[in-house]
């Protein structure tokens, strides 16, 4: 079986944040997240720097298009980025343009659960998804279930390749085990840790005893 | 009946173009929107310089928020914000926290018609919507018609105060006649306008030709 990649998510208040965790962090991960915060707070310079920082990882634009696809695509692909996220409310159009410049991932927020829309993504060259629980609704008290685990099994059945985010910890990767995820995705659990490198590093064997 | 706003969207590709535009057409405008693209690509700080050109005017900071909904409005706000956008993707907690911090326009792309998720926006303090063609549907041929006219009447008669873009030129502004429209929003039919101060005088004479 495939073993899932591990992300972090640099939704970082600035950009020299990111770079400072990111520099504790950076040989244990695959996927460098420039955080929707961290580009809407200092633009898509933030893209350029982590790319320079990293110019040997996959690095995720998350931008979280709506519209405008052909620009976003662009403008990422400009500053350096492999990857980049649209919302699953843009519509097909949109997605498919940006996957003419760049590698889309599609972000399922409310509504996402749509199968025909979803075979029209994947129709359009679009194979990456984002499962998700929003950050505010894990505030407001969700936790990971067997129910969220069979979501991302059909979604994986339908051919997505699919990330995993929100409120990810080591704890939790072993409720997907036998479930090729294709990457999980970490923020606060890594960058707010007293000890970032060691909790990477819990995430990297965690991932590595379920599915190496 | 009131007199619909007129918004310049600044969807353009440098802060310094924005300005451009906006110095041409600032006392024809009401309402200086931050384009998503603008802020993808400089960050807030486009939002604090087009605030410091335009400290009479309400200035929209178009970031589409999906998540993380009390850090954007913050953010937002402190930039000089007095509106800012989700995405009607978005969870209620994530649209509500972002409310508490500024007033929040949800704007309505794939997946918006469902009734009960709008009433809880609007039971969670949430009055405005933004009416949409994207602008890559447009740009695949989609024109503003009778049902267009009939969803934003719709919304208005739920409770919501609506603005309507997309592809908005002076002459689709009469499809509207007896509509109290919000907010008409215009990008590129002032911004791309060789002379864009005759195009927003347009706008704004049909708007007075109408509705006041």
């Amino acid at each position: 079986m495939v073993v899932p990649k591990l992300q972090i998510a640099l939704d970082s208040d600035s950009t020299a944040e990111a770079i400072s965790v990111l520099n504790k962090v950076k040989d244990l991960i695959d996927v460098v997240e420039t955080g929707t915060i961290l580009i809407c707070r200092d633009g898509l310079n933030a893209v350029r720097d982590l790319r320079a920082m990293a110019p040997d990882k996959i690095v995720l634009a998350d931008v979280k298009c709506a519209d405008a696809g052909t620009k976003f695509g662009k403008s990422c692909k400009d500053a350096g980025a492999d990857w980049m996220t649209c919302i699953n409310a843009a519509t097909v159009p949109t997605m498919s343009n940006a996957q003419k410049e760049i590698e889309v991932q599609v972000e399922l927020y409310e509504g996402w659960d749509d199968k025909d829309r979803m075979q029209e993504w994947l129709d359009h060259g679009i194979h990456q998804v984002v499962y998700h629980q929003s950050r505010d609704a894990k505030f407001a008290g969700q936790k990971w279930s067997e129910k969220d685990v069979e979501n991302v099994k059909n979604l994986i059945q339908m051919g997505f390749k699919v990330s995993v985010t929100g409120g990810v910890h080591p704890e939790i990767l072993k409720l997907f085990k036998g479930v090729p995820v294709y990457t999980f995705i970490a923020g606060r659990a890594i960058r707010g840790a007293e000890d970032p490198r060691a909790v990477a590093k819990q995430f990297k064997d965690e991932i590595n005893r379920i599915w190496a």
